[in-house]
């Protein structure tokens, strides 16, 4: 049988992690994919020939990606150029040439991939893209397939390694936010602009994926919450720690009898949860489904070869089915199209969550009371309430609350009524808290 | 399309999970498979009516098994009698008719899986067997398509739930394992004869069959190495927490320039690792491969609910893939047949791996003398050694060793030499230790 021939746009970090990866274990993946796998067309605008090993067994190496998707003699198309367009124009016009599509782009699938998927569909060819979420972990699979027997409840996950980096850096080393972002800029583990990652937006594009494979909902990446990490402070970090808890830059997906939350936010959880011990540049997914329980993934979210791992692993998986029936073949969202729920996604206001919350207040008699009065009137129960040592000469001390679980719109009521207190100074810094439990 | 038929062999705690999980959730599965999956004929000898819900939605149960196989009506087998006969008589006679086999039957399959996967092979039909191994844990799923692009480098996995249940009783609550044992079989984590499950046999059965995935060779149970935990003082896992470390009973299989490391036994592990933290009756299993680095999957790993997860999850796919070209499909050992490679297992002797000693000596000058130099003769390096209060009264004193690497047959003829000193009181405690880090 003929080898598979693929077609690479983009040799950056990713594509020539690919090429690196496809070369040097190019035994045991054709004694796995049943077939030689080889990439016999690349396009990429600049490339260090130096940094990739393998690149001599291309045929062809051009610039110009158009070039390569419309190559008769390509089989799959691998988009590894990222951003928006031209990619969304290549990933198109490959699936019109009858190509197969895998990819890493997760803003791509997370904007526009229910239009991707449904001229995939048309088209009876595949759209792969589990490089998009968690690096080399198999999370899509997993998802998709691996759990494809549970109604899913919630997935919980470290889907950024940049951000968690920096949190991590900031309890080991006791850094403040600046400070430790400057570290992962200097180790190369943030970009010279890193609003994508510190702001969530990055976590945000895989959590509408995880989102859309567990809940069986078109992609809706503007519904999804995000809150950034640029505004923590460590002395949070420092408190949470001492109640017995670790902040982590979680994306949570979780269906509710009112609909789904997703969201993207720092949140408190219990130090003992081995999520919560997921460090450094690492990524971990929890999902919970209603017959197997609590489940955990965890590897390297990023990288030239453990994407590269998962790249070529959405390649073997085509290679395999490739004279398969296309009905047949593992539906893109995980649901067979034409059978998407239009199960709503929750405003954030309208979420239930629990709460660590920190303000300034005058040391006075009575403002505790104030404040307690306040939450017992909206309805909101208070696990734990700290008073902290106020620094010297201060006449305002800092007071810590863990709340139980209430629903968003009433802790903002109660926030805004507390910060309204003439004996409240400044804003009240709220954290959410989950206890990612069962 | 017609719906699929299942005939289900067995109604114990997987096969009612089984029943339960396909009517529960009947919809979702599926929306995700594309067809209708109905048990049309299922067989037991003895089943609880009252425990097992969704019953009445299969249309013919009786105690014969054969008449299932035999049943022109039926699709897909899924066997969960469990034991080897008449297991493998019936999974070979539905092969033979021509129907797809699911299995949880990891004793079945680590033994005879060579034959039943070359009768498939043969046959055209698929042996899934996602459930034979860490329970709901999609861990076979991405061994062999998830990480298909990697060399496999390790896998360390705690996979029996009993021993790890027994193991964290007695590090949390300092119990020694007899006590433990009990308590396991009062909660019903552990069977009347709990031999297969705490002298490792249960987990050699798995490890078979990942060691298998991984790195393309035959199955060959007889070569895993066992050992169990039934000697483990209370001590030791005492001595070893002071050190940092935890004891847990790993499965661990790993590629050397020799051959084929598959082993079974109680292990140090730092206290740090994810893994050392994975308690009572979860699992975890560590894969690292060359390309995406180290990799743990987490979750139950038994249960009627979890297993039956797994089952249905290889329902599924075969659903799916129902009408691919067989050469197509996901080769059963990960690699395509024909393509298995002849890299011998290697025997216990030839293993390396650091070690945790104890002994007892005389409280005397010179003796630790003596011990180092025996050490220094066969070239064992110690990482660490402590000398312990003696009890009042003794003579002899406990001490602890820690060593780096080195292989099991010097290790073996230390020992020898040590015990046959003078000094030295009684044989010497060695636990196997590994860094898990990279």
């Amino acid at each position: 049988m003929r080898p598979v021939n693929i077609g690479l746009l983009g040799l950056g970090t990713v594509g020539g992690g690919t090429v690196t990866v496809l070369t040097r274990n190019a035994s045991e993946i054709t004694r796995r994919a049943g077939r030689a796998i080889q990439i016999t067309h690349a396009a990429a605008q600049f490339y260090d020939p130096q940094r990739i090993s393998g690149l001599d067994q291309i045929k062809h190496i051009g610039s110009d990606p158009f070039a390569v998707v419309n190559d008769p003699d390509v089989d799959i198309v691998i988009e590894l150029i990222g951003g928006y367009s031209p990619a969304r124009e290549l990933v198109l016009a490959a699936i019109e040439n009858g190509k197969h599509v895998v990819t890493a782009n997760k803003a791509l699938i997370a904007r526009h991939g229910n239009d991707i998927f449904a001229a995939a569909q048309a088209k009876g060819v595949t759209v792969a893209f589990e490089a998009a979420v968690a690096g080399g972990i198999p999370i899509i699979k997993a998802l998709r397939e691996g759990l494809a027997a549970n109604r899913i409840e919630w997935i919980a996950g470290i889907i950024n390694g940049t951000g968690n980096f920096i949190l991590t850096a900031m309890r080991d080393q006791q850094r403040p936010f600046a400070e430790a972002l400057a570290e992962a800029q200097a180790l190369g583990y943030a970009e010279a602009d890193p609003t994508f990652d510190i702001e969530g937006i990055d976590a945000a594009h895989k959590l509408t994926i995880l989102g859309s494979l567990a809940f069986g909902i078109p992609l809706q990446f503007d519904k999804t919450f995000t809150e950034g990490i640029s505004k923590l402070h460590a002395q949070d970090v420092h408190f949470a720690a001492e109640l017995g808890y670790r902040i982590k830059h979680l994306g949570i997906a979780r269906r509710t009898a009112e609909g789904i939350e997703m969201r993207v936010h720092p949140t408190l959880i219990p130090h003992r949860r081995l999520i919560a011990n997921v460090d450094g540049v690492m990524n971990a997914v929890l999902i919970k489904g209603d017959a197997v329980g609590p489940t955990l993934y965890y590897g390297a979210g990023a990288g030239a070869l453990p994407t590269a791992s998962a790249v070529i692993a959405d390649v073997v998986d085509i290679v395999r089915a490739l004279t398969a029936n296309p009905h047949h073949r593992v539906p893109h969202l995980a649901f067979q199209p034409g059978e998407l729920s239009d199960t709503p996604v929750l405003n954030i206001d309208q979420i239930e969550t629990a709460y660590y919350l920190r303000l300034f207040a005058l040391d006075q008699p009575g403002v505790m009371a104030q404040i307690a009065g306040i939450f017992g009137e909206e309805g909101i129960s208070l696990e734990a309430i700290q008073q902290k040592e106020p620094a010297d000469g201060d006449t305002h001390v800092p007071l810590i609350m863990l709340t139980h679980r209430v629903r968003e719109a009433r802790m903002n009521q109660a926030i805004r009524r507390i910060e309204a207190l003439d004996a409240v100074s400044g804003a009240v810094v709220r954290i959410r808290m989950e206890t990612l439990a069962g």
